[in-house]
């Protein structure tokens, strides 16, 4: 599969600048002191559909051929990306069939629904997933868009880099939450394409830290089925994420659970930002790791806000 | 006491300009649709000291003369209106001192204290305030800043309203809190200063409805001791406020309790911001008065977003 290049990047800003929100960069002086950095939040909770899934599935879904969508898109997500994907499948006017977990918690199958997408149960494991998806575009004739094993898909994460970079060019280091790698492979390759002097790195809960030691070991290790409140990084990271990621000599850092929730709720209650756990992690390596961060100006991606708000993990320790 | 002009209100947002935020504006297509109509978001709750608050403040002491100033400020307050106050006397370097009941949330006086502040224990009433800031102030000679009945105050909050006109200059309404009055007040005379189609309505808890019953009566109804979750509109309606509000012929529509709580938690989940009860009772109002709004463009000022993340409305109940 090959890795897009900058100039699909800017490509598929065009594509879905109609679509997508451009979203703020805040700042926070008392987290700053806090980090003693200069951190600049690029607040993808602010995203349509509540996280930056909304570029990638949008772009890979513009970029079909009138052929390719015809029949519709199809993956299999009980996260961001189904809502994602089925959203961009309306602005096309083509179905989306999403394969979830009969297990996904009924929040998330409505706001898949309220897009128009049509959901096919599974059993809540990988084999599960991957069985039932193949039957469903078996009997439809969709495109598969895969969560991050696509290259519009990564090309149209990095859009969010593209954004910070335009707003804040002088950044030292830009760190975004690793999962399957989309995001944080499509923000390597924006900012080597625009900007010298800027370093990425990952960040990943040390309970789930399959990226970190897979760039370290320069081979793919499965994620397992990690434990850690951040529900959106439980993902074992992508062969085309890591390879770009290893090319762009990207390194991983690591935050304990008891450090993403006090960032997730430091996010809140300082910056009145609604952060879900996931989205919290970068803040919590560049607490948690201030040593690698102290003077620099930082760009930090929270990558979503979508949280049960009857389940929030102050309250359920 | 004096309404200030709207050129004080200009003069205002000069002096204080430097220290505090213009805050966003956002929109949520999500919410309009519930609505039927356009809602723009004025974003209170990610001013400085989390609130509006910090203008009202900020410019009452920048307004004060060397010598008015040189001995410190003083109020009695156990929410808002005092961090900000303790923030604004640090911005000029002088003393603040907080007369706040030894009943206030710990978070609260940390937040004074972290400014500063001095803060003096008081009983939990209206006399029991009053009494000790008299000492505090024959004690020190600091100048007292009411949160609302003070003419600077009033025209700190209403620079809000005036970068809302600024950003989107035909809405046909705006809706704001009302507690003290200060906010709408000051909201009541920037819109009659600067636009001639934009009318104002002020936004109360049914449960706390003293403003509504104030202005149908033409004389000030004492709050009582109101139960309400919206803990920023407990305080009885001011006089200066009243007299604002009055000549403006300014009307009040009511929410209740469940009202306010459903509106605060579609604002986090769809908007992904942390709002106090008192800053969702405009658009629980809106959703609940819809004919009143249907089809407008809506300026809604979100007043803060101070909250116990340990004692949601929704956990509780």
């Amino acid at each position: 599969m090959k890795s897009p290049a900058i100039s699909d990047i800017l490509a598929a800003a065009e594509r879905i600048r109609p679509y997508v929100h451009r979203t703020p960069v805040v700042t926070c002086s008392g987290l700053d002191r806090l980090a003693g950095a200069r951190l600049h939040f690029k607040c993808e909770n602010l995203q349509m559909v509540g996280a930056f899934k909304a570029r990638g599935a949008t772009n890979a879904v513009l970029s079909l051929t009138d052929e390719e969508a015809r029949r519709g898109v199809a993956t299999h997500s009980s996260g961001n990306h189904a809502a994602a994907l089925a959203r961009a499948a309306k602005l096309r006017g083509v179905p989306a069939y999403i394969v979830m977990p009969a297990s996904a918690p009924p929040v998330k199958r409505r706001a898949v629904e309220g897009y128009g997408g049509v959901v096919t149960d599974c059993e809540p494991t990988q084999a599960g997933r991957e069985s039932a998806l193949a039957e469903v575009v078996a009997a439809t004739g969709a495109a598969f868009i895969h969560p991050y094993e696509n290259p519009s898909v990564v090309a149209g994460q990095g859009t969010a880099a593209l954004e910070l970079l335009e707003e804040v060019p002088d950044l030292d280091l830009v760190i975004a939450p690793v999962g399957g790698g989309g995001l944080l492979s499509g923000t390597a390759l924006v900012v080597a394409g625009v900007s010298t002097r800027t370093r990425v790195v990952g960040a990943e809960p040390a309970a789930a830290d399959d990226a970190r030691r897979s760039l370290e070991l320069g081979r793919i290790v499965p994620a397992g089925n990690p434990q850690t409140v951040a529900d959106g990084l439980r993902t074992t990271l992508g062969e085309l994420p890591f390879a770009i990621l290893r090319e762009r000599g990207v390194s991983v850092l690591t935050a304990t659970e008891e450090e993403i929730i006090v960032a997730m709720r430091l996010t809140w209650e300082r910056m009145k930002l609604v952060v879900e756990p996931s989205g919290a992690v970068p803040l919590a390596v560049v607490l948690a790791h201030r040593e690698v961060f102290a003077g620099l100006e930082v760009g930090v991606v929270i990558s979503g806000g979508n949280v049960d708000l009857d389940r929030l993990p102050w309250s359920i320790r």
